[in-house]
């Protein structure tokens, strides 16, 4: 088979889950040679089905590249075994905090200049190899960590194309910076989105009929692996500590200014006035550095509103009367409409494109919100 | 005018803001009198010019029915005065907080009878009469206060015409009740979204470049207004509070959790780990009963995932065929790729009809995964 792939020689994938798979569906559709393992012969056998990868042979040859895809609690011990045993390999992980399995390795006697500690960005609720996709890397960021040996630099250039060959957009970071960074960006809103929705747990069946958009978007992650995210969290304990910790001041400080403003009248606790507005502006400085699509700087776009009736068919054609405006859809929202057979899509454009879409889309009959 | 209302009369909107504009626009547009009121002479005109009401005349004649949209720490006043000002009409209000209000009112010596505290479940992140719409609030639960006094049914029946008018979905619940529950689905998700969103002021901005689709979704709503929420939360300062300390006891059992492992090696701290498995668990507890698409109970759709080039028409070609199916949307979600050119359309659609859509969209080129 030929291959257009970056990638040299065979490519070992220890451990065929959702991200194991995926990786050995992306590179078998880029032509290049994957050997599949894993210590469930059930997954192993699922993952080749798959297409995932092949079985290794009897005299297999030593892999070039090795990636471990293992869960996160024994990655460390994976990489160190896998070093050892292909000792011309350059070894990479996926897992998502990167400081304490790289010291796991470095104190296990591990060669760290063949060793590239690896995070991609990726991810979906579901987990399994039956849930494994070939693009699931695509246009996503792929944290490389920066060596933490002299002469890593190639094991770096190996790793770098092994995700070039994927789609994802490899991004070198020191391990340490990586883990605050994934603290912040992933494991502190995992947490709180779980906490807001371990509320409603016990809340009366009228107070979650209330429910709006804005709930279903902050408890959307809600929905993940308690298993998977024991072991994330625990991993990288100290950096997810911190953000917690900070998270709480600013919640011990929103508490009592309420407490304040619950036992004074409404002209009292100016001071607790001032500490509220304070949380929800930082929120508002905060939600402004998250980039845009593209991983481009926070883009304002505008917003077009469509009234949607909900029967088959009405998205689509409103999409295909969008197409033929030929302004491009930056994003898009659909608004629930609990017990009415209507929606809204908000649609995203470039400012400059909003007349022309809004003009348009009246000229066929939508009923348009600026 | 003719009118396909059920509201009989004129209605009188005090405050031309988001809420009061859009209920102007919603009214006029099925024919009913609307008459604006406003402290700001500029908001009024503008509201009048955007067609949400007329002016007062001078020799105007008592309303029928009297909407109170003014900001939330003033909305008992502004009730009270127009119970006096109007003895023969219904009065309502669009306040996010219903016990404090209607007891300041009844304090007042407001006529309770005629009296219904309201709460329509629908806003944007946008405020003022600019951003109003008419259909601002179809299909939104619209929270009616259960009658406080003896004789208010009429003034029930009467606000109820009013939401089923602009398309709303009339909910009556007891005050107390109300507010216990927004202060679950919307005052507490607001708090979380802006403290985790405020984490991310100072973060490098390195650590902001690997921002996924989770952080977006919990952070959204974090760009809402200070102003506005200090003025909810601190009048729903009670429930609030109640729902923030239960938040607070969570995490403080999830830092301790973390601080015993980040102390601990990696087998210890078991109980630790069950502490952080029991807070995600109850996450996804309390996420499965958020209601799902028109009020229904929660529905597992199935998602269909397709990736789409970024380029003008590419989304509106893939609904064209998707209308083409027969295949009805029930929810979309367009995942990012920053860096790029491609996305994926999440399309999710009722179980059965997964199958024909996936086969479908596959035969007119679609690449699509299940």
């Amino acid at each position: 088979m030929t291959t257009s792939a970056r990638t040299r020689g065979t490519v070992r994938v220890v451990g065929t889950g959702l991200l194991g798979a995926s990786i050995g569906l992306g590179l078998c559709a880029r032509g290049v040679d994957v050997v599949l393992a894993d210590p469930s012969p059930s997954a192993l056998a699922l993952a080749r089905d798959l297409g995932a990868g092949r079985l290794p042979t009897a005299q297999e040859p030593a892999p070039a590249l090795v990636v471990v895809a293992a869960p996160p609690d024994v990655t460390a011990e994976v990489v160190a075994l896998e070093l050892a045993t292909w000792p011309t390999a350059v070894v990479t992980d996926v897992a998502s905090v990167k400081a304490g399995p790289l010291a796991r390795v470095a104190e296990a006697g591990g060669d760290l200049r063949r060793y590239v500690p690896g995070h991609p960005m990726a991810g979906r609720e579901r987990s399994g190899a039956v849930a494994a996709r070939g693009d699931l890397f695509v246009g996503r960021p792929w944290v490389l960590a920066e060596p933490a040996a002299a002469g890593a630099a190639t094991a770096l250039d190996v790793v770098t194309d092994l995700t070039l060959d994927l789609g994802a957009v490899p991004v070198v970071l020191d391990a340490a910076a990586h883990d605050e960074a994934v603290a912040l960006v992933s494991h502190l809103p995992q947490v709180a989105a779980s906490l807001v929705a371990a509320r409603l747990r016990d809340a009366p069946a009228g107070a979650v009929d209330l429910a709006g958009q804005g709930l279903r978007d902050v408890t959307r992650i809600a929905a993940s692996d308690p298993a998977l995210w024991v072991q994330i969290l625990g991993a990288n304990a100290g950096p997810v500590l911190g953000a917690l910790r900070a998270m709480r001041d600013d919640l011990d400080d929103v508490v009592g200014a309420l407490e304040a403003l619950a036992v004074e009248d409404a002209a009292g606790a100016p001071g607790a006035r001032a500490t509220l507005a304070r949380a929800i502006a930082a929120g508002n400085a905060g939600q402004a550095r998250i980039p845009g699509k593209h991983g481009s700087a926070p883009t304002r776009y505008a917003a077009v509103t469509v009234v949607v009736p909900d029967r088959p068919g009405e998205l689509g054609r409103l999409f295909s009367d969008m197409g033929e405006t030929g302004v491009n859809l930056e994003d898009l929202h659909l608004e629930h409409s609990p017990g009415q057979p209507v929606g809204l899509a908000e649609l995203s454009v470039l400012p400059a494109a909003r007349e022309l879409l809004e003009s348009e889309l009246r000229a066929r009959g939508w009923t348009v919100h600026g």
